[in-house]
């Protein structure tokens, strides 16, 4: 997508066509800094930092990574080495672990002089494959919005609401929640997005700061808000990503999801939630009982950060001293209140019998 | 209710028994504080700037007000004057016009040397009318969470969810939401309180802070948590505040209430409403049709206050420059959410028949 106007994507070779550009994600919204990645000392770093973050961007960065240690050493002791330090930087991301295990499977079975240049094919497959997907999600999603623009009256925007950033920002392009955005602004269709903050790291920022650069209008709102907007007809969808999604089409997302969803459910506007299909975990049923929901540092929720007066970055403390405070990162959003999964092969109900008859293969491999 | 263990109003006559001291609510929670209020000017100032803040008490330091402007000059003239300068600092307040009110028809019709000391009765009289009206509330609530302490195992604390700060600092003593929270307490029996933050202005701190200095145990979380909490048992009963509440039993609340009354609704948590009846306005019906919802400056949104490393009081940018944004400041909760209404004259239940047969004198007013 574009940032100062010119087509970015969160993850690039550079023109040595080995080392690897980001985008500092750290200094977001406020100033617009690449790094450029040329060992994978610099990849675990970027990663453990949170200066790239998203799961895809971070399992394609994961990639580059291992490509860059077999540039200094293609042996498979630091094949193996360079896995393990990957791996450890953020040990829960499901995509990391898989897109190491594919520049792995890539480079394991060759003679050590062919395994750089695999490794970097593989890489920027994984890359070009993530944007393929998001593409797809984009144009399925496309049709929701292109329907409600259709009943409305000529140059009224659609309004769709989001939480947390499942922008393009987190993958390589085009997000999962914001590629229909993307894709019915880039064909002229009028969208207006409103943007919960996201408390406790207020990633919303990470939404507006993005729709901004690509010319999306959007407006910045607390995350108590959406309720009030849906009550008086302000919000004609609403579209999330999701961390995990069960069989029977329970969505685990960034908290505060499900009380968006309850809003939507209480005044009929549509709740979608868009996602690539390896998010779906035929191995978990319901997502209530069975997932647990992580909880994070209490500094998340005593705190803020931003842009302070002298234009640097600080942070404020908000809770008072002596009070606890609990960080539940996630919850759940019961199948009941999701109106559909918008997914690269389609926009599908969040049921057992839909997922199971869209990703058959899948399905059979969790049993 | 306590202060660093010394127990406290948040407002007062001082020794000298005519200035009147007040809690400066904008270093709370960061910093514990009074002024001495010797003029009017003094008064309108600390309204104005937010350093008394909550209804109750801006009614009850207006209306002391009037009477240090009476000490200064007991004329009709002056009287007016004052009257005037009061009402301008908070237009929209309608305790602040009520309690003017009650002190100019306790003067107006008597002589110009007993103005004074029944002005001051007049104020006092106001303040500890606010009191026993919260402490008839705290009765009334307390006997809810009693129910669910004797359903519970012994030193299993009742877990309460609220929102914003409808406390003792908003009033003059006791609060309404927190009234039967304090008796609770007080009694012996084991309560913990889920407060939340409340973007955008944050006054989940306050209720945090009075929670903290009183002793009573409570933890402070994102205003995204609630939903969750309640679908894994960890509330047992919501008790929020409000600013409006209509003939037919809609609640008019700080933005973000209707969300966790949804989710209290889908989790079969009790959710009660505490307040002081002069908030029912029988000559609105249907909130959601007839309640104008308040819009506030950009800044609260994109911006968050909260002290800083060095001790002192900052304020951080978290939206993208660019970005618009929205500040709604109340919606309307329906009254098919409510399980009930804690007043003065018991717990009713939040429809017209129970409203009207409680307090019929305003609701024949009204008409």
């Amino acid at each position: 997508m574009k940032v100062n106007g010119k087509t970015t994507r969160s993850i690039w070779r550079e023109p040595d066509g080995v080392s690897v550009g980001v985008i500092d994600q750290a200094l977001l919204p406020y100033q617009f800094a690449t790094l450029r990645l040329a060992t994978l000392e610099d990849v675990a770093r970027v990663i453990r930092s949170m200066q790239v973050r998203g799961a895809p961007l971070i399992g394609a960065v994961a990639a580059y990574g291992l490509c860059l240690a077999l540039r200094a050493d293609a042996s498979d002791e630091n094949l193996e080495r360079g896995y393990a330090t990957l791996l450890a930087t953020r040990p829960t991301a499901i995509n990391l672990k898989w897109a190491l295990d594919e520049v792995m499977a890539a480079v394991r079975n060759i003679a050590r002089g062919q395994r750089v240049a695999a490794a970097y094919a593989r890489a920027d497959k994984i890359c070009d494959e993530d944007v393929a997907i998001n593409r797809a999600i984009g144009q399925n999603g496309l049709r929701l919005i292109e329907d409600i623009a259709r009943r409305k009256k000529s140059g009224v925007p659609v309004n769709v609401l989001t939480h947390c950033n499942a922008g393009w920002l987190a993958t390589v392009d085009l997000g999962t929640a914001t590629a229909p955005i993307y894709l019915a602004h880039d064909a002229g269709i009028k969208v207006h997005v409103y943007v919960d903050e996201t408390r406790p790291r207020n990633q919303g920022a990470l939404t507006a700061w993005e729709l901004g650069q690509h010319g999306v209008p959007h407006t910045f709102i607390a995350d108590n808000t959406g309720g009030h907007l849906m009550q008086h007809g302000l919000v004609d969808i609403a579209i999330v990503g999701t961390d995990r999604v069960t069989a029977q089409g329970d969505v685990c997302n960034k908290i505060g999801t499900y009380l968006k969803a309850l809003a939507a459910k209480d005044n009929g506007v549509p709740f979608y939630v868009a996602l690539p299909s390896p998010t779906i975990d035929f191995a978990v049923v319901d997502g209530l009982a069975e997932i647990p929901i992580e909880q994070r540092g209490a500094e998340e929720i005593a705190t803020v950060t931003g842009r302070s007066a002298n234009g640097g970055i600080a942070t404020v403390r908000v809770a008072p001293e002596g009070s606890s405070v609990a960080n539940y990162a996630f919850d759940v959003t019961p199948a009941r209140l999701v109106s559909g999964l918008i997914t690269e092969r389609g926009v599908i109900a969040a049921t057992r019998e839909a997922l199971t008859k869209a990703f058959p293969e899948r399905a059979t491999a969790a049993k």
